[in-house]
């Protein structure tokens, strides 16, 4: 290592690439080997994917009458999804879902879905990713991570953006208290959502219209990877919360 | 474009680098001259700096008496930095900011910091981000976004993740209502917060010891830059809040 190394270590990279290909995901359908029959994986990727294709291979979806009303099917929808509804505003419904996620209208909707089809989210997100990241593992012999993300609103700013619902083989959240800046002073803002920003990050190479359910990112730290860890660990406690 | 290339468009990429070689920057340097003299910018890159050298650079920094007691110097300092406290517990506040963020303890905080001093948040985030933008194009003649980013918690959710505190040149928000999902549908997610989900990817790229306080995206779609956008337009008006 030369001193000029010393001084500036080399940039950190990371890449994050759409994969392309992928057919209109139908009920059973394997999504690990959707991704992998239209992406070259390497170990510690990490697969983000959204849950809409999660929901139609697991058969999360609901079929409700055209010809009747909208509005009371939706409601009726979202109720049975939540355990508890933390505010309501004309059509939009803040609830906690039996995972112990919240978000508008339990996560439920029609977008990129046929006439007349609800997507639920999957019952269990973390499991879904799971299976995903197991199957890629089985098959390829890969330590992958894989995150179901979701759009979801925010309080306080306007907008939407993807977070994680489901976590695999990656860490949910990365610790880092008890380590130290630049100066020697201990961090104060020490865990980092790390599966919150790898959905935010995939999101940047995934236009809305659906057309791309997949993204792959390269170039996290192996040291971020992690056998088990859930996205249940990003749910703050009822009893930490303060705006609950 | 042979029927090939139609059925699979190029898969969409976006790379983040760290930018390295920055030193410790003081009152009165020039951000953007540093990270160009790190960094050979093109045009269309989005660079995402941390708060923390904006207000080192700007000299919002505030020196406090380490022989006496802390926290009564801490609490003065959030309450002369908020205009409103929605919550209080123990030595956290959570606070609405002169330019309207929620956020905890005014975005006040010590890392990264010499000791003895206190980084305040730039007294307008979007100006710093438009200054560094306007040099960057008299310099290089670029049109490249700029984001002054900033580590936030979140309601409801574990961890911190990084956001946009002010915005120069790209959409803080891209506005996607009328346009379709691949079923031609109207799609219902279609404010997307872009400049916060550009923060939280740039965080990827970035170790929380503050030795890479700027970061370069590229790859983002040509159609998301902005000659004015602000990230003032990310802040939620109070009436349409449901939590405050």
């Amino acid at each position: 290592m030369t001193p000029e190394d010393r001084r500036t270590p080399p940039a950190p990279n990371v890449l994050i690439t759409g994969v392309t290909g992928i057919p209109e995901v139908r009920r059973g359908d394997n999504i690990a080997d959707l991704i992998m029959g239209n992406f070259e994986l390497q170990d510690f990727d990490v697969v983000v994917v959204t849950q809409k294709i999660v929901s139609k291979a697991e058969g999360r979806t609901v079929t409700i009458d055209t010809s009747a009303p909208l509005e009371p099917q939706l409601e009726a929808i979202i109720l049975s999804e939540s355990r508890r509804i933390l505010r309501r505003r004309q059509g939009l419904f803040i609830t906690e879902t039996h995972s112990g996620y919240v978000c508008a209208n339990a996560g439920i909707d029609q977008s990129n879905m046929p006439t007349g089809t609800i997507a639920l989210l999957p019952k269990d997100p973390d499991r879904s990713a799971r299976r995903i990241r197991d199957r890629i593992r089985a098959k390829a012999s890969l330590q992958v991570g894989v995150i179901v993300s979701d759009t979801f609103g925010r309080t306080w700013r306007c907008g939407v953006s993807d977070v994680a619902l489901g976590v695999a083989g990656v860490a949910a959240i990365v610790d880092l208290r008890g380590s130290r800046d630049a100066s020697g002073r201990e961090l104060t803002a020490t865990q980092v959502a790390l599966a919150d920003e790898l959905a935010s990050a995939a999101e940047l190479a995934k236009p809305k219209d659906g057309a791309i359910p997949a993204v792959v990112i390269r170039g996290i730290s192996p040291s971020y990877f992690r056998e088990s860890s859930v996205a249940g660990e990003i749910i703050r406690p009822y009893q930490e919360d303060l705006f609950r």
